[in-house]
């Protein structure tokens, strides 16, 4: 394992740092609530989870034009709604549960890792969630980010190159001195081809505990760093522990 | 004064939330001990500054393609070290003393006030200073940025008006819901022109003690505020004091 030489950490953030499923669960059931409701969330999270990279492939392919995460959640999200059967939500009910994406919490060795990493590298985000969504995100949740960055400074979504190039662009450095971190190995590939340095770190509970048996983890040897979570990332990168 | 419907404030940086004179010669006065020199910094700091507009011009009128402040600054640093006959620094320590500009601390009020504002705004950068500068200062300085933006994100410099809108788009609003923060008329005069509302920070100091004479603040009803320093714009916006 060679990781010597980098100086800035981008962090995939859906999945890898947040945990978007049990955010979606979270909000699903207080609407349950409110509005009386038998939705089964948690099948509501995955579907809408499953059009992501469906969606994606719309932009990234140019079937249409740039649109941000907000607009292609919305429109997966009423497609949703109607199969789900869930009626009676007022069009700003239906804008705040869109934005739940802005609203998620991160995995529970998420925010003291980074704050330990954040000592040694430059930590920012890389996600195909726009600027705005991550810096919501980050200051709800206090995730401790040097810097947001996202593929929509490129004008192209993660996997396409274009999306990791312009990040190790504006952090002025060369690809070998940036790690791309993810749990989804297509992101790590990407990056990899691109010329940047690679951490997978595992996140079994992503699909909920139902599918964790199916999350398989990498060889060692498929990237710099196959870390068991954040805390394990942080060890293997010589972070110090604050206490 | 109508200033409802603000989302976000965006805020200059050099000489509206940094002061860089007295950084230039605080480093510049220790490479005097170290290296036995007599350079008069604050003549060298204003001499620096004063290349900053005509630097920028030939990047705004397309003279030359785009380049970061890094490249900028360094150009008119050779060219100050001839003049005032600086001899004998090794590449080094050239680049350290150009890197100055990422090593810069804020006026006093800076920090307790962007705190005091963070709790109702967004709060980002909006500088000439790209992106690496911006999240190298912040870090080292403790500037809590909910999110670094500058010019270098449209490939244009302020006053242009593609820097103020660009900032508005990743910021995903209006310009009417974006106010820029600024102690320099001619970046206020292009954020208005671009649609967003604007604020005037009166820095006195920043051309150092000797021409606090010269600096003369606008009329009240020059910008949507007129502010005698960060504590009073966060007054103005009702930001409450954090003990």
């Amino acid at each position: 394992m060679t990781v010597s030489n980098v100086d800035a950490l981008v962090f995939d953030v859906f999945g890898t740092v947040v945990d978007w499923r049990s955010g979606v669960i979270r909000d699903g059931e207080r609407l349950n609530e409110t509005k009386g409701l038998a939705v089964d969330w948690a099948a509501f999270a995955d579907a809408w989870r499953e059009e992501y990279q469906p969606s994606l492939a719309r932009v990234r392919q140019g079937a249409i034009p740039w649109r941000n995460l907000d607009v292609l959640h919305r429109e997966s999200l009423e497609q949703l709604l109607e199969r789900f059967g869930v009626d009676g939500l007022t069009d700003e009910e239906i804008e705040h549960l869109n934005r739940v994406w802005h609203r998620l919490d991160p995995w529970p060795d998420a925010i003291p890792s980074l704050n330990r990493l954040r000592t040694d590298y430059l930590i920012a985000s890389l996600s195909n969630g726009h600027v705005r969504l991550l810096a919501n995100m980050a200051k709800r949740a206090g995730i401790p980010w040097d810097l947001v960055l996202s593929a929509e400074l490129s004008g192209h979504y993660k996997p396409d190159e274009e999306a990791y190039l312009t990040a190790v662009d504006l952090l002025d450095l060369q690809p070998t001195a940036v790690m791309m971190v993810a749990a989804h190995e297509r992101d790590l590939d990407a990056s990899r081809e691109a010329g940047l340095r690679t951490a997978y770190v595992h996140r079994p509970l992503e699909w909920g505990p139902e599918r964790v048996d199916d999350a398989e983890r990498p060889a060692e040897s498929a990237y710099d760093i196959v870390a068991a979570d954040l805390v394990d990332l942080a060890d293997r990168l010589g972070s110090e522990t604050i206490i």
